[in-house]
């Protein structure tokens, strides 16, 4: 990597992490050129608008998740349902550290700017749908060698999964404590039993 | 109701509305007191601060909401797991007429407020478990005449819908289609029968 493309990586790292904590539009430019110790010029140079970058950080926290959700489902050494397992027990201990805080980037970005930005909402809308079609090809594995019903149409199910999955993160903040989460796990998996 | 209270709950239910539109952070008294066409010192006199405006509309919200659930949640002229069916195809139909914006004002003021307030998440936490109870005590009807199985546990179970209910509201403002509710509801209504 170059030193244009650390920079402009870092800018989007940083805000990345402001607008987690902070939502998209209560995150200013100024913060995030103080933080990333950067001039205002060269934000420029990498990002046309605040909204540009908007779309860069959605596409990073989209990599960072499905990096996650690839690590678990894919892994081939355990079978597909008890990958899924694996994975959410990932996620509830994740929260667990940091006091149920947050939520899902994914799921807040979508809450605070869809209504308001259609680019916004077309990139959140792939980047769903990247995370659900990994969900799927998990379930279909588990329907190949016969651990789910053949009759499960593994994409309603991958989308159900995941809408359930940002809801059960949505009350974790709510109720804090990892029982949203694991009342989550206990019931998909006997759905797919 | 006596004037007073016209007042006070005017201002409820324009606040409610803004918050809803714009989140609660986004809405300023000065709005709220221009479109409820009423002086500052009035605002005072009935709410100490914009926080404890906050706590009333969520009370609002809730009884809002608590009231839809319970007309068709406790409609006896149907069968129960048909109660819940007719409660979601509701939804489905009145986010349809809304073209699938704004989302569940419970699930938004949840997201957007409980990290950063003790006494809201506390006030949505006891307002979700309200909504909670209300399907809890459809499921326990069915589990009563035997349509769901003895084994469900209708506490966990209700926790599930709702969750996986808020989940599919927030997909729906980003697809912005009735696919997530009814991709919700079918799987739901399978996993009960």
């Amino acid at each position: 990597m170059n030193r244009r493309e650390n920079t402009k990586n870092r800018i989007i790292a940083i805000s990345a992490r402001l607008m987690h904590l902070k939502g998209f539009n209560n995150t200013g430019i100024q913060e995030i050129l103080e933080k990333a110790d950067t001039p205002k010029g060269s934000f420029y140079h990498y990002f046309k608008s605040k909204d540009a970058l908007g779309l860069e950080v959605i596409e990073y926290y989209t990599d960072t998740i499905a990096s996650i959700f690839e690590r678990y489902l894919k892994d081939t050494t355990v079978p597909p349902l008890q990958r899924l397992d694996n994975l959410i027990t990932f996620y509830a201990q994740h929260f667990r550290k940091k006091n149920y805080m947050l939520g899902c980037p994914i799921g807040n970005f979508s809450l605070e700017t869809s209504d308001l930005n259609e680019s916004f909402r077309e990139k959140l809308n792939h980047s769903i749908n990247t995370i659900v079609e990994l969900i799927e090809l998990c379930l279909k594995e588990a329907k190949d060698i016969g651990t789910i019903s053949a009759d499960i149409d593994t994409k309603q199910t991958a989308e159900f999964i995941f809408q359930g999955f940002e809801g059960a993160l949505l009350r974790m903040k709510v109720v804090k404590s990892d029982r949203p989460i694991l009342v989550f796990k206990d019931i998909i998996m006997k759905l797919l039993k």
